[in-house]
């Protein structure tokens, strides 16, 4: 790999900032909605024709769901392959009243571009696809072999990726997957996050007396639903915050010597991070450091609680039932099969009158060691790219299905956020930096140059 | 008071039995919902209208809400004097669609008359009325001295009553308060109920992040106000349900050996009331009496908890704010204020992150020895209007404004219900039965019989 080589892909991706802002603006434009379906086909045809563009062979992959659009070139032998994992569907725009401009018609204000999903993740995928194209253009050819997997579910929890994992292993398997998402936590620094927490997601049902009843008349004699639920949930976690659900911790693995110095080095300001949601300080215990907290912890958070009466003044009833949904986040061994195992039975046998409901599959946590040899390249293509040493971020509090490539196929997974902590994914005026996506691009189209390396250093 | 006398007068009842289902309807016919303030001014008059018809001195006495209206006789010097407390108000019709007949149209079907209000409170107050008006016709006079208050702002919960009271107490003292509303326990039992349950109710409320955050990116580090409540909650109550608020019962005043045989000779059938709200069994303790649990222990409800989401599905969030809405019913001698206190101390000690509001000024318990010299007298009109021995029940479980006639005035106070259990009140096909309508005039006239015996009685 010649640095001109490189240089000459850099140099084409300056020439393209109109070309490619103008194909992402195509991409925004066409609403792209998993939750309603809404232009998911469009959407999806509309990416095949962009891997198209860029010299990808292209298909899509039919699920029981929405499609999944898979692109590839496999014209290095002997060189390494990435993955590139994205989605192309987002997020309903409403309430629509709260969006300065149309959520389907890009804006461009103060260096940002407004649009529902221009960040979620339209704009970060779309770099690998524009790298791709630099590449194909200033050389004919990439530098190693390319994968591009864009799915359409990920905004309803991803349920049929672990279906086309299983169905196309082979066609998937990659050196490494790299997938840019989200936002880094400060905008001052890149990242590289090396996993994901897992979830459970539960549903506590309990009921009372067949309808709302008069608290005078029946009070002291009939069955209170909502206080059924707070004497589960008092079993499930003491008043400290402790986790007392029976055999929890059981398969929590203490992170790495090498992920705690990651985590010890993290140089995040917790105080200005709390300060954005109103917080002077973190939930007791306050002196346990915020990394511990998202990186080695699990949690059972209550979602929603709901019985009886919640509008103005007073309603003197007894509700007829009551409902808790709870989410748990789940740090590396924890499976939610295993916590639903053990939650289930834990309720059993201390609220046998509560209904527990699972609601979904889960997710598997996921994390790649963060001294994978494979990190270090990748922290090479995003120095180039954004300019500073990227921070190792172990794990991350949110949940993606990390897990299909790290735990079913075994491959090594870096998730590098091209977004900003503005971008208000899932929220009204979504947006994304003008100057984080061309940095983007730049920093995709390093990383295959910097692969190509690597695979010659390792065989030399 | 010769027998003749009150013959006469039960006669006139029977001649009038079409005059006054007229009088009745034209009640019915006119809306009076507090709440909505709805034809409150026309009722009041209608009403007052009606007590001059009777033979009352009328007039309306305002107050900073709904007028009251007020009527007396008091023509029998040296007699007792009796005060009927009723209210012309009723609640909102909504929701309409469930109506068989039109709510401000009276129909008869099967026996009973449908229409919002028939059964609270203008059917069992219109009795005395039509009582009152039967003894002026057959006699000239009534044999004792009788006052009549028809509030208009009972069904929002009597917030001027205290006022009238305090400023008009002279006008409304009597020997004895009798009022007739809410229904009978077991239509097969007339009931004489001596005091009812006091209230307090308050608002927990807690904030977490100000506003809704992700789950993930934030489970474990900012506080979930929902958990917050639980902890605060929990405090308040063991898992067996045992209130634990510092002082709770202090002044829990145990029933009398009167009031407690009355408790243990109660006729009613606990499993066929449990089997009209679906329950087989009463919370535990399960062998603890039902009378126990309605009239010598107070409660802690959980009328509605409210926090994050609670639609369909999973939403994966920690919620900004958590309220959860609590009744207490008081059982004598315990006061709102007294109790308010109490809460306020504990949860400052126990849970001082948790903001608590009360939410109205509650209701006093009030109660009227069983043993007191005028229940004999009305136990005897009842025996005679309805045919059976009527139950002396010593603290119904609802909670209305009687401790100003008991507490504010120190009169005795009985409310004999004559609605039966199928009368819907608050509910869609509101109605009454003809034949309790009929028997309910003739017991209060029976009643002015009775109390002119009395103080004949206890002056020989």
């Amino acid at each position: 790999m010649s640095r001109n080589r490189l240089d000459a892909v850099l140099s084409a991706i300056d020439t393209n900032a109109e070309t490619d802002l103008i194909g992402l603006y195509t991409l925004l434009r066409q609403p792209s909605i998993s939750a309603q379906n809404v232009g998911i086909a469009e959407c999806a045809d509309l990416e095949a024709e962009l891997l198209r563009g860029a010299g990808l062979e292209t298909r899509l992959l039919r699920t029981s769901g929405h499609p999944m659009v898979y692109g590839e070139w496999l014209g290095a032998p002997g060189k390494p392959t990435v993955l590139f994992y994205g989605h192309y569907d987002v997020q309903p725009a409403d309430p629509l009243e709260l969006w300065k401009s149309s959520p389907f018609e890009p804006d461009v204000r103060g260096g940002r571009i407004y649009a529902r999903g221009v960040a979620d993740n339209k704009a970060q995928h779309f770099s690998h696809i524009a790298a791709i194209r630099a590449w194909m253009q200033a050389t004919g050819s990439l530098p190693v072999n390319v994968k591009v997997l864009l799915e359409g579910e990920e905004e309803v929890g991803s349920p049929h990726l672990g279906e086309v994992v299983a169905e196309h292993g082979d066609l998937l398997k990659a050196d490494l997957v790299y997938t840019s998402d989200g936002p880094v936590q400060d905008v001052a620094y890149p990242e590289i996050c090396f996993g994901v927490r897992g979830m459970l997601y539960i549903e506590l049902r309990a009921i009372g007396p067949n309808r709302d009843v008069h608290s005078g008349h029946w009070g002291g004699v009939a069955p209170n639903p909502a206080w059924m639920l707070v004497d589960a949930l008092r079993t499930m976690r003491d008043a400290e915050g402790t986790i007392l659900i029976d055999g929890f911790f059981d398969e929590v693995k203490e992170p790495t010597p090498a992920a705690r110095a990651a985590m010890e080095s993290l140089p995040f300001d917790t105080k200005a991070v709390l300060a954005h949601v109103g917080l002077e300080e973190m939930v007791p215990p306050t002196d346990l450091p915020w990394a511990d907290r998202i990186m080695a912890r699990p949690t059972l958070n209550i979602a929603g609680f709901s019985s009886g009466y919640g509008g103005p003044g007073s309603k003197t009833i007894i509700p007829s039932k009551a409902t808790v949904k709870i989410d748990m986040r789940l740090v590396p061994e924890q499976t939610p099969d295993e916590i639903w195992e053990k939650v289930r039975t834990h309720l059993e046998r201390h609220a046998p009158g509560v209904e527990v409901v699972r609601m979904d599959g889960g997710m598997v946590p996921s994390y790649t060691p963060v001294e994978h040899p494979m990190a270090e390249v990748v922290r090479r293509a995003v120095e180039q790219g954004f300019g500073r040493r990227p921070v190792d971020v172990p794990l991350v509090g949110g949940s993606l299905p990390d897990a299909a490539w790290t735990k079913t196929l075994g491959m090594p997974s870096f998730l590098v956020p091209y977004g900003d902590p503005e971008q208000a994914n899932h929220a009204p005026n979504e947006s994304y930096a003008l100057d984080r996506f061309h940095r983007g691009i730049k920093t995709s189209a390093v990383l295959l140059a910097e692969l190509a390396e690597a695979k010659r250093e390792s065989r030399t």
